[in-house]
């Protein structure tokens, strides 16, 4: 394993269920959970000619825990340059460089380096909050283009996900409860029909901080599925042996 | 309590936690969880003054089981003259005459008895299959109506719903998840906006197989929540404490 070039606030993590190891920075980015949980929910084509994109990439999280599924290429794309530049460092670091590649910029141009109509799987972990006037927004501006719509938003996500996608191609997201209904309205109105809802609740008993969707390029509407929901922390606040599993693997 | 004139096919069943009884018949209609479930997610304003109808009534049951929740009026509307029927017969058997009335018709002239935007909450457990040319009814007319959209259809009751609702005022319905997107974007366009949407699990790791959704009319949209979810049964095949309770009461 070749070693990397660490800047001064970084340091590396390692998502041990996936033996992958990703540079991190709590100053700049670190993933969580939500990219965990979507790397896991989402369904890869295994063979070798598959193309995979994840957008709002970040640091390379969902990709780099997605590689194992395939054989195929996994694209990422991400806007901040100090992001992308992790995310090409954790591609180099675990070795995955022949199946990896990071582009550097907006959503909404991506069609400069992926066709249209091309790719098999999208992902998506999207900035959660509505950039409103009154929203407070985090002083440091990587966090804050992290979490709030300041160069994107969920209306451009879903029509440049749908945009990639082939007939039948896969689009899956993570996102917030209190945005699932604007999510599916904007899926219907881009040719991408849900298949499959999971929630995710902290505690037994509490209500869901996280959803994770399915929805097929051109599917048939209608026939929604809600597997069994995720529960994070069991009563006693360790983690519940599914997600234990995730990220520990099964020990 | 007075003695109730039962048909051949008919029995007295009762619901243990409300202390209700209701007279049902297998050939024509029996309640099932989901009028109990839905009877306890909807929230009932207790003033004298308020009213509240149920669509789609059946033989009474959620109107029944949601008497104990409010001193205001409530309104069974049922197409079906055997059930109605049966309904009446039930309100008199809980001595409830006073405070429910039960309307035969079709739900679409339902503001031939009640004014629109006069009512505080609209419930409604409807017929969950589309009547499509291919779909296997059953051949019991009875069961059929009410299991498939044979005399009415998610289109009206939803639009009947919003118009008898005041501004504010809350509907709840019980559906199937796979229709559940269906239901969303008919509340969307009638001045419904989704709340609270509560899934059951019919056990645990088992896809939901209910949906519970809460709207509001004229409220916001977004900012939906999901409560924890229901399980029916655990996993030694007994009913969980909260649905037991919900069936017999805190014993």
């Amino acid at each position: 394993m070749s070693t990397p070039e660490l800047r001064a606030d970084e340091r590396i993590d390692q998502l041990y269920s996936q033996d992958i190891q990703i540079i991190q920075s709590p100053e700049v980015f670190a993933f969580s959970l939500d990219a965990v949980l979507l790397a896991d929910f989402a369904k890869l084509p295994v063979r070798a000619t598959s193309q995979t994109v994840d957008l709002c990439a970040g640091n390379g999280a969902v990709g780099l825990f997605m590689s194992h599924q395939t054989r195929g290429q996994i694209a990422e794309v991400e806007i901040q340059p100090r992001l992308a530049d992790m995310a090409r460092r954790s591609i180099a670091l675990n070795q995955l460089a022949q199946q990896m590649t990071v582009f550097e910029g907006d959503l909404a141009d991506v069609n400069q380096w992926i066709p249209k109509d091309s790719v098999d799987v999208v992902t998506c972990n999207p900035p959660y909050f509505e950039d409103l006037p009154d929203s407070q927004k985090n002083p440091n501006q990587y966090l804050a283009i992290a979490r709030h719509e300041i160069t994107t938003n969920l209306a451009t996500i879903v029509q440049t996900a749908s945009g990639l996608l082939k007939m039948n191609g896969k689009a899956y997201f993570v996102h917030r409860p209190d945005r699932l209904l604007q999510l599916l309205q904007l899926m219907s109105a881009n040719r991408l029909a849900p298949k499959r809802i999971r929630l995710v609740h902290p505690k037994p008993g509490k209500e869901a901080n996280m959803v994770l969707v399915e929805a097929i390029k051109d599917g048939k509407p209608g026939g929604v599925r809600f597997p069994a929901p995720i529960t994070v922390y069991d009563a006693q606040g360790h983690y519940t042996p599914e997600v234990g599993a995730l990220l520990y693997g099964n020990r």
